[in-house]
């Protein structure tokens, strides 16, 4: 039911067959109102939104028999796929409805629901522990009761993963819902987390979730509705979303943007160029009729997430998502600080971060020094040191050799010290740590973009001298001869020489005297 | 001539008038070629572009007489305002040129151009300094026989700035430029430097040229016409641009995005929501014939060039360059380098950013601390210090009583103790360093918001302990009062009573504990 294509951080590109058609992940659904819809789903579906999201609840109260014979594709007027919600955010909203789980599950399968949801007990995001337990306890029995006793099961049945901020909870609710019959998962409830831009906690939250389930099942988060989170969220994980907010935002003349909100009248100038924005100028928009001015800013606004949902995919597609991720987090100081706790949480990505990419990689500040790609280096060189250990050490400064074996300037001096006997050759990168040269010709150490400030950051000179230590420690080697980068600062330099601890030392003034200290070096083996 | 309504740092939203209507700046010109152009020009006015900019030298050597009689509007058919380069580029390219400045010079006159260029001698990217110097002086001298000679003027003359990389005469060639008679002024030849990515020189070539030139003249920027380092370079204060970009990349099937161009092959996703690429998909669009594809591409690239100008005048309205500035920076290592050039030199642009926002500041990373309204704090509160001097200074852990003088939780013991004598109150903030309480509800104090994790930047921290010894020699209290933020990390904190070397240090375990300390620290003053 779910095949996966690409594959970037935790993100991936992948496909759901559904009763009504293929929808291609990661996806945002808009929530269409079962009654009242502006925006026609036929243009929704024109637009390139393949599925949308309803609530059955509202559909069961309103339509009741009259869905079931018609079916929910024909009620709503789309023929794409449909999720139904089951009105557990009517429960969070208006505390409880008058149904029950499983009336709403049968109504969920007889009106031909492609995606159905558990009627479940949304966690308040002020939930205290004790009521928090109580809503994971009640939506696994929601859980249990609908699953053993559906009348008929066509639907992907999708299982909600509750506990609010409290992340034991949320792990705890993820473990015990994986291990039930579910096709697919979803995140309940983090409407009210993102409202108050709390996007730390929206990535703790997704990571607890995400540990305790099964990778190979699509992943579902409600309500995200707005394009400043969605690549984050997908890079941790989430395949699909869906919101009404590109109708309820526009309902309070509230335009979204790559980088955050603003209200139409605040605007002097339309900072878009989608269809609705290049047809129209913000005087225009600004005095339209309310309804037209509605459903123009709602078109605004859906074109953002589509074109935000295009832009995450492409960049898992050239596995760059790291990088616009890093983008979109430079918009807000919450988001920001989101993608550190993505950075800090870089060891869950190693393993579906692909291990060769066709573009570089680009470290611009901090966080970018624990990606994937980095931490997965400074773990596996060290197997690869110990292989090599025992050997007269030689270190170099960076780029004097780079590409480094097919260096003109120092090939002939190297090569022959080399010949003579085993040395291991190599250069201190910053953030890396040692480089033997044998691979530096190779990804990710050939392609990598860096900001030249990032050598002297204090928390990445740290970090290079705690595994420049563990990395010497696996080499072992019986000579350590040190040509130091004069390049690199004062205080750098006396620290790697502290850690490396040379047996000699020397100070490199132009390219052509390496191969002067060569022979020092030589004669010293 | 140019009237500027907004200002943000080095930015400014102005108005030119020429003779062919009033154009708003940043603006950026579509470079039309005077032969062969694919997009018309009035579609490009329609898209909202008021001024393009076309090459005299071309036009004289094709139209000759015929251009003079019909004017440059007419021949490339658009009625807004036209900004004639002189074959300036010409001569970079091809080496020389077949006319002299003289020549060139009035016939941009008899075409009735609505900005005209002196026939400059550009610098070339690799050129040394003497060559430049040269490149420099022959500029100049075309300035001087220009404009002694010119048999009318009409036009808004732009006097160019050369010397390349080299800094020094880059400075020296604005300085003398800026004392001849010009209404306008432009950096020239940074196209290469773009070219090769290299945004911080160009960001150091701006403002070299910016720093001699007279800010009450608008300044343009040779051959920027990528979405990526616009909002920069209009920070740095650059207010116009012209490129041929949108159809060169085109050409070679080279689609923009806000963070870097693809190649139209390469994408599987349209990152996009243009009017272009919501009409098309990309399959469309590969499968284009070879004419059709083109202007297809050329005008979503030009669609993004006029979101971005819109988006960076929607950010200046706001007061939020610096935030938008930081976001594209994001988008690479090089640009993120020229951002954090233009941090360092952020007491340039302190006094055109307005002392009063609406909006907060965001602080997400290392340079956002050195934004001009931070440097400004830091500067003027030593005065303020200064005036209350000679007092007892009590330090209480920031965010205890936010708003300060509105607290409710220590209002009445704090109001006791600064009823019952003079005595400065306040609280130390991460990159501000000391804050006195009377001032934390003001703009910016009141309004920042970081990322949490900035607290622990060891840059930040040091900066801080500098600020704060230059704030207590400014206070010069008579005695010192420490209640320690235990928030905040163990090394920081010592740091912190090193540079307070209090009287007294308290520790705070819960908010009820404060006032019992008061009355230890009343009995003690």
């Amino acid at each position: 039911m779910f095949e996966v294509r690409d594959l970037d951080l935790s993100a991936r590109i992948g496909r759901i067959r559904t009763n009504h058609g293929e929808i291609e992940t990661p996806a945002f659904l808009p929530v269409i109102h079962p009654v009242k819809q502006s925006i026609h789903p036929e243009l929704i579906k024109k637009m390139g939104f393949d599925a949308v999201m309803t609530n059955s609840y509202i559909t069961l109260k309103r339509y009741g028999d009259t869905a079931i014979e018609r079916g929910i594709h024909s009620i709503i007027d789309f023929d794409g796929a449909v999720m139904t919600d089951s009105g557990g955010y009517q429960v969070l909203e208006y505390g409880d409805v008058d149904t029950n789980p499983l009336e709403v599950a049968n109504f969920q399968e007889s009106i031909k629901s492609d995606f159905a949801i558990i009627l479940d007990r949304p966690t308040g995001v002020k939930s205290n522990w004790d009521d928090a337990e109580q809503s994971v306890i009640k939506t696994l029995e929601s859980c249990k009761l609908t699953l053993d006793n559906l009348e008929e099961r066509h639907s992907i049945w999708i299982g909600p993963v509750q506990g609010g901020r409290h992340l034991d909870l949320v792990n705890l609710s993820a473990r015990k819902v994986s291990e039930m019959d579910f096709d697919m998962f979803a995140l309940g409830s983090p409407t009210e987390v993102m409202e108050r831009y709390d996007f730390a906690l929206l990535a703790e939250m997704i990571i607890a979730a995400k540990n305790s389930l099964p990778v190979e099942k699509p992943f579902h988060l409600f309500g995200l509705g707005h394009p400043l989170p969605l690549s984050l969220a997908v890079a941790l994980g989430c395949d699909t979303f869906d919101s009404a907010s590109y109708m309820l935002y526009a309902r309070n003349n509230r335009y979204m943007t790559e980088n955050g909100t603003k209200r139409i009248d605040d605007l002097e100038y339309l900072p878009c160029a989608c269809r609705m924005c290049s047809l129209h100028s913000i005087e225009d928009i600004r005095t339209m009729e309310p309804d037209e001015k509605e459903t123009t800013i709602a078109m605004h606004n859906l074109y953002m997430l589509k074109k935000e949902v295009e832009a995450t995919k492409q960049a898992i597609r050239e596995g760059r998502l790291w990088e616009y991720v890093g983008v979109r987090a430079r918009a807000h100081p919450n988001l920001w600080a989101a993608f550190e706790i993505m950075a800090k949480n870089s060891s869950l990505f190693e393993s579906y971060t692909p291990s060769f990419k066709s573009k570089g990689l680009m470290l611009s500040s901090y966080p970018d020094n624990l990606r994937p790609e980095i931490t997965r280096y400074s773990n596996r060189i060290i197997e690869y040191l110990n292989s090599i250990r025992d050997r007269p050490l030689l270190i170099i400064p960076e780029g004097y050799t780079k590409p480094f074996l097919s260096s003109s300037l120092f090939d002939k001096s190297i090569k022959e010290l080399i010949d003579s006997q085993p040395i291991t050759i190599g250069y201190i990168s910053m953030g890396l740590g040692f480089v033997p040269g044998e691979l530096s010709d190779i990804y990710p150490l050939s392609q990598i973009v860096a900001t030249k400030s990032l050598e002297s950051d204090p928390r990445i000179v740290d970090d290079t001298m705690i595994k420049l230590k563990r990395q010497m420690d696996a080499l072992a080697p019986t000579k350590r001869f040190l040509v130091e980068d004069r390049r690199l600062a004062d205080g750098v330099r006396s620290l790697l020489r502290n850690v490396v601890n040379p047996y000699l030392t020397f100070s490199l003034k132009s390219g052509r005297e390496l191969s002067d200290h060569l022979v020092t070096i030589k004669s010293s083996l």
